[in-house]
């Protein structure tokens, strides 16, 4: 029996609080195969750009392409650069070139095609041109089937910090085929398993347990398993974004171990780790800085760094100054009144928004490495 | 007596139906040296950035600056270059610029002080910026205080179109101190009645009279007769963004003029017209296409192309080929389906969306000065 005879199509529906609106997640196999997920959202007088990048685009362009093709035949697509580094206003500046050469106009639509990179500025994109264009979300990662392409935040880094320059604007629908995890570098499904890790951490200890005991077979890419995840973590990032679109209170609790991985991202360049590698890290470091306040005790602190170096995430900070690293966090979008906000634990599956004593903060950057 | 005696601060407030908020518009004197209209939004500890030109910086920052920092003691500033062709992409990069080498956040305030353009780059820079934080907006021409200040478009040109990358993001606040009108340049002040009489042509034919006996006392710059029309023209603009925040429909009446002015700027490259100048030809142009084809009759049309040139609006194009100015208008946001939409006029006071045959927007185009 073929391992993912049995995946049945997975529906989850996103309310959008701010606007009364609400668009589906499809999880599922073959997906992008069949127009019908598509049919809602183009129609035969509609231009589409499909973004995509070099690496996604020669897997998966002719399918969605030949699906695409069924609904409207003025269809277009641009191919990015593959890589966080990338994920500036020069690329959307190429993309609007494109939508304007080729005279899109408001009824057009954007699909994503890609990562989270490549989601983030196909919905910034989508989100500025015009005063913004309906988008699709069609994630080939598993960071970012689970995570990126829900919830509508979107944007692009700067020199001076990650995910600076954005919109929360929502997508019409996310359709997430997992047989494109197949073609999935190891390094990017560890990337995505760590937003999943992340998702059990902030709020479901019995999640937990079900990944120390299946982390294996998704390292293996077991899909029914791989599956299982996705459906539990785009349920955890739903009960979030639906009470808290727009990140004005709890919705900051998905950021758990991200203050710190931005840090990492902003002070490498983007260059070095993926956006996952740096989040794992930047839990262990979170969930050190919780045991160091008193929040949680050795035991589940440890517990924490175990079930993330089983996954194969990195734990040990690039070689840089501590006081480099601060001085990114200062620049966090959580931040208020001058001072860094953390996400921190409390519990295993529960967290709280804290600031941390300097010294504090310099330590457990040092004990992961930082000079 | 002096002029403004007798003027009373109005507020008239604008509802944002998609999210079910609203923000004031306060119309009066002497409202930039009292702190009391900006002290709701900004707090002690909150940073804010007040954005403006070369031009108007220098005439009302020191007072602007005087009010805020009463309220907090965190603020800078930046000073754009003025006119329309700084609209760009790279002048809101500056703006970022600022604002993260000063570790903005997302509680921080923008304050937009100027006329429309700085106020659609700054709010752009707010609506973007971290996701958006909020912005206040500080119209200090007659065009910005009547029109684009209202509503929420923010935005910048592309060199492929103007306003072609933006976004709807509402101010908290809009305080239109009209005394900033006695600084203005007389192109400036023509520029601004020429949105003013688009708000009566699309709606209100008795302000159509009540301009046409009031032209010269606004030309003259008196500025009980301007106030009243500014608050004339505040109140035909909520009709159309309250009931329809993101121009779905009947909001893009307000761009009757405008999609030929577009035409103009982005041919022009935003050098040579003040925009609502090429809004008055504009709208001349779009009376004409109106009168040929059959929706208004020549007496009405007269009307209109006379209430234009009685306040001083040029109604002769620049020498270029109607092909590009058509080439332009093909980009128009309006646009769906590939084919150009029009603000017509069906009768004085009423507009309608309507497409309009080839040759016949060729036959304009050079009736007013196309080659």
């Amino acid at each position: 029996m073929p391992q993912n005879s049995i995946i049945k199509t997975a529906v989850i529906n996103i309310k959008n609080s701010t606007t009364n609106t609400e668009y589906p997640i499809y999880i599922g196999t073959n997906l992008i195969n069949d127009s019908k997920y598509l049919q809602n959202y183009i129609h035969p007088q509609q231009k589409v750009l499909i973004i995509s990048n070099t690496k996604i685009m020669p897997l998966y362009g002719d399918i969605i392409s030949a699906s695409i093709k069924k609904l409207t035949s003025f269809f277009y697509n641009i191919v990015l650069e593959d890589g966080e580094q990338y994920k500036n206003l020069n690329s959307i500046n190429n993309i609007y070139n494109t939508l304007l050469e080729n005279n899109f106009d408001r009824r057009s639509v954007i699909v994503a095609l890609g990562g989270g990179v490549v989601g983030d500025m196909a919905g910034f994109a989508a989100a500025t041109f015009m005063r913004g264009i309906n988008f699709i979300q069609i994630p080939t990662t598993l960071l970012a089937q689970v995570d990126s392409s829900i919830g509508g935040k979107t944007g692009v880094n700067h020199s001076l910090g990650k995910n600076m320059v954005g919109a929360f604007y929502q997508p019409k629908a996310v359709i997430s085929d997992i047989n494109t995890l197949k073609t999935l570098e190891k390094r990017e499904l560890i990337s995505g398993i760590a937003e999943i890790i992340k998702h059990a951490f902030i709020f479901d200890v019995d999640f937990i347990q079900w990944l120390e005991n299946n982390i294996q077979s998704m390292l293996n890419l077991n899909l029914d398993i791989i599956n299982q995840a996705i459906i539990k973590s785009c349920n955890i990032k739903k009960y979030f974004v639906t009470q808290d679109e727009k990140e004005q209170n709890i919705r900051a609790y998905l950021n758990f171990g991200h203050t710190f991985a931005h840090a990492i991202e902003t002070a490498t360049n983007y260059k070095t780790w993926l956006h996952g590698e740096a989040v794992g890290c930047g839990m262990a470091i979170a969930s050190e800085l919780s045991f160091q306040m008193g929040l949680i005790n050795q035991q589940e602190n440890q517990r924490i760094l175990n079930l993330i170096q089983s996954c194969g995430l990195p734990i040990e900070l690039p070689k840089i100054n501590s006081q480099e690293y601060i001085k990114h966090m200062l620049k966090d979008k959580k931040n208020h009144d001058h001072n860094i906000q953390f996400i921190l634990l409390k519990n295993l599956g529960e967290a709280i928004i804290s600031q941390a004593p300097q010294e504090l903060i310099h330590k457990v950057l040092c004990k992961f490495g930082a000079t």
